[in-house]
């Protein structure tokens, strides 16, 4: 497996606005991209930062976002490693016997990207995300 | 505030030598360095990811890692930022009405840095910390 960097860190929020204000106005980082994900339930805000993109994230509906939301407050989420190839990063690990991943394969993500989750029991209980981009 | 790259990504687990594997077989990411520091109670591995370093964490003894890791199995735990000048940094954040650290002042960390967190309710209860390499 090749990973030539971290995509993004995904942080959860109960106020997507207040948070956009907070990462803006407080840390300095540039808003680099908004979106509606309403068929996961999410609102995203993205942040550049370096070579790295740190995604805020609000859920809107229910989901492993919202239970993590509502449970903790909300907080550092998953860490999410960029691919050149989702789906052969998919197979190798399928095919390996360290990690595995929950899903049967990776899907479509956002601005058309191919993505996939890590089975946390597989890495330690970490959210680990690759995403390969269009 | 000027924030040029994330410094690290922490990651709270359980057992770090498994995870030691995981990362290094599992992921292929190349271990970095390896430390115990005796005095926050951690032993820690870092693997570099890009301009970004990963820092995997075992706490050894009672602190707020440990109730992290026993609270809810370990996982993504916090994002730190790299400062040029950790003492502007936090001088910045005490004098803004937006952020603030339950600090009174940073802290010698790792490899001689100087870090300090935010008070998480300022930043929607993620655990944010900055560094300023020696």
């Amino acid at each position: 497996m090749n990973i030539p960097k971290i995509d993004h860190i995904g942080i959860m929020v109960k106020d997507l606005e207040a948070a956009k204000r907070t990462y803006s106005e407080g840390l300095g980082l540039k808003l680099a991209k908004e979106e509606i994900n309403e068929a996961h339930g999410l609102k995203v805000a993205f942040f550049s930062c370096g070579e790295v993109m740190i995604e805020v994230i609000e859920p809107i509906g229910p989901g492993i976002a919202m239970d993590f939301v509502e449970q903790i407050g909300g907080g550092v989420h998953h860490v999410c490693f960029a691919v050149d190839d989702a789906d052969a990063a998919f197979a190798e690990i399928k095919a390996g016997n360290i990690l595995d991943s929950f899903m049967p394969a990776p899907v479509t993500g956002a601005a058309g990207s191919k993505v996939f989750f890590l089975s946390p029991e597989t890495i330690h209980n970490a959210q680990i995300e690759f995403a390969q981009h269009a």
